[in-house]
């Protein structure tokens, strides 16, 4: 199997999404770093966000609210650890802005008063240029492997590929 | 209080080292990125580094191995979250290599069979051109109070303080 991945992987530990998409580098970048795109692809609908604040540097904040069809929503706080435009983004949740390393304090994912608890960990997004599309090649890096498990159960494969489906839908229209 | 720091301090959370020393910043860099210098000042003496690794890119390996007088030695994991060359660098040990996220098991900073469990903090080291010189501004930034607290209690200012004169007595060899 080719990895396109920045540092080893360990199939225990991580989770990968990778998808060739018809949407170009820089197309998928803006998609990711402007608020007003991200608001209407980033939650697999019915889900929708509501709001997020995007800080675009290394320990910037990365911060989204998301709000589900009943009117729940719940907010999740981070911080962007790398930025190369058009290239690659990596934020995780395990710290807040400011690189602040948080100490989860309930179970990693437990929501409380519209509140997630971190699920403790990184995202490290990559844009690879592939013919007129992108390689869109994500892994989800985690602390432990009840974790990884956790973050699978949530549904990390589809909800990422249901969230990729409406970023290409609507860059397409941009192209 | 002037501050330099790239994010808004809390002083709850945060620790400060503030000096401004008669070496230029790219000398400073050059202490901290080179592993043959880093070894010679690094350690506070009598302690000293006795192996080290520098992977200097976001999310690279920075790891050392210090030791006593009495030949006991610790080993401390971490990894660089931004290197911006002559001007900052920012590593945490609350992450592994490759950004992964650490759950810490043990109290913060504890050792054990010559392992210190993480203190989950993020430096960041920033060399701020000053006349001739460098202001050598370094936050250390924590996930709680106590934890601050602890690395307080553990010398930081002390520490932090007599391994800067010790870079200031080995660069200033070599200006």
């Amino acid at each position: 199997m080719t990895t396109h991945a920045l540092f080893p992987l360990d199939p225990s530990l991580d989770l990968v999404l990778d998808r060739v998409v018809d949407v170009s580098p820089r197309l998928v970048w803006a998609a990711w770093t402007r608020p007003d795109l991200l608001m209407q692809w980033f939650c697999p609908r019915p889900w929708k966000l509501v709001d997020c604040r995007l800080d675009l540097r290394p320990g910037g904040d990365f911060s989204t609210v998301m709000q589900g069809p009943d009117g729940q929503s719940f907010a999740m706080t981070g911080c962007y650890l790398e930025l190369v435009e058009n290239e690659r983004l990596v934020f995780t949740d395990a710290m807040k802005p400011g690189f602040r390393p948080i100490l989860p304090s309930r179970e990693p994912g437990a929501v409380k008063l519209g509140v997630m608890a971190p699920l403790m960990f990184t995202a490290i997004v990559q844009f690879i240029p592939e013919g007129t599309g992108t390689r869109y090649y994500v892994t989800a890096v985690h602390g432990n492997a009840a974790i990884r498990q956790k973050h699978a159960e949530m549904g990390f494969d589809h909800g990422w590929a249901a969230a990729l489906d409406q970023l290409v839908e609507l860059m397409q229209g941009k192209a």
